[in-house]
């Protein structure tokens, strides 16, 4: 059975290279719109499907510009540079005749030189010792993963408000999926919204803009176990918009991504 | 006197909205063409000059693509879309008919809600306390800032390299500037490269992508001092890549810009 996400990455060739047609995956809806992440894959997909993309993911940004209404919409992705080491992209999604993503994708050709993860994984215990969330959940997309929260659940009243937007859960797809650079690009938008926890409600809220490091050789990520755990905190929040830094660690610690957001709020 | 900064800024409007082209300047200059905080702050004056543009910086990407050399360049800013509360730009920079860098700019029309900085400022001296780099600047650019290290220098020897590339310092123009998002937009990449800490040596290395989340507020950059405080720390070097975090403070405490880069190393 083809996965979901796999399904939703199918993007059908235009007439022009470049040019594809994504679907919304109904699995995959949110809130308003498909969840962020899979459209960020998309994007990256659009991409690496074009004969003359070359080079593994390192860099990728993701600008939603409006709601993507449930359907077909176009892809146009355009080298703007290749180097020797690196190639430039840029991405644009298009429905009804308006934009409704801005990307740009960067692909690097590896090399070998100095190699250090100076970031430190958190003491955390295994996904095996932590139950699985298991209340309702209210969007489509959140059963495609299994979540298992380490500290920092998303609060269910205002009562539940705290003063760190600090996060930190285990997650793996529901199906089984083999990892992959999409599979990134869409996990590294799997944190709740930070506001949620500083006011302890739901409040309107979405990702503006996405950005995610790949870190992760594609040797890692064949090597890579089901679970990732993903580490989220918010900066400031300030005249309707707050930025999270987070990253995402293997099970054996390996850092595969590094990832940030703006995100409005109301 | 006009600043330097402000200099480089100036750009020459084209035939076409969104069209203009810009000069690099000499007292910007980095090793190998302008100083990349230099490049993001165009491009954003590229919008921000656009009849068109609303809303103040939110995020802003800039991808380099590849040097640029010294003289002119063009500067395309077209608006992807404009909704109620933000409005999304693609802007590219092309050189004798090639793309230099592309970048996306985020403006936002700031709303009153919940406000809070989660992020902890570190405590450190002031900048009164710390004397400021007196050693040769080997890079025309550095002279457009007095640097006050409070820990992590820019190593000189190999002996010199450390298990951390956290550097903290306070830096503030050369010659007197007042604050706005294009100076924050470059001097958010002020930090030396962070390989540089870990291998004690100045190996080539380069930003692909940067980005900057723009926190301030316009009356909180019309208040600000001179100094603000930097922050910044690699997270993985691998395949000739890593990536920084960073942060920049101002004197009084508001968290000004948070800012992430990927660079290529050797």
């Amino acid at each position: 059975m083809t996965h979901t996400l796999d399904e939703a990455l199918t993007l059908t060739p235009g007439a022009n290279a470049g040019e594809s047609t994504a679907r919304t995956h109904p699995a995959w809806a949110n809130m308003v719109g498909p969840f962020g992440g899979t459209t960020a894959a998309v994007a990256l997909r659009a991409v690496l499907d074009h004969p003359e993309a070359q080079g593994r993911p390192a860099a990728l940004t993701v600008n939603f510009a409006a709601p993507i209404a449930d359907g077909e919409y176009t892809l146009i992705a355009e080298s703007a540079r290749t180097n020797r080491s690196n190639q430039h992209w840029v991405v644009r999604g298009v429905q009804d005749g308006a934009t409704v993503f801005t990307a740009t994708v960067l692909l690097a050709s590896g090399r070998e030189t100095f190699a250090d993860t100076e970031a430190t994984m958190p003491d955390v215990p295994k996904p095996a010792d932590i139950a699985p969330v298991t209340r309702d959940v209210p969007l489509k997309w959140l059963s495609q993963y299994e979540m298992r929260f380490v500290e920092g659940m998303p609060p269910a009243t205002a009562e539940q408000a705290t003063d760190s937007s600090l996060t930190r859960l285990w997650s793996r797809f529901s199906a089984e999926r083999p990892w992959d650079y999409e599979g990134l690009a869409c996990t590294c938008d799997m944190f709740f919204p930070r506001i949620f926890a500083r006011v302890g409600s739901r409040t309107a809220a979405g990702t503006v803009s996405y950005t995610v490091y790949f870190h992760s050789t594609p040797e890692e990520l064949a090597a890579q176990g089901p679970f990732v755990l993903g580490e989220a905190q918010g900066g400031r929040f300030e005249s309707g918009l707050f930025d999270q830094t987070a990253r995402l660690w293997s099970e054996a610690g390996t850092l595969l991504a590094t990832t940030h957001q703006l995100v409005y709020f109301k």
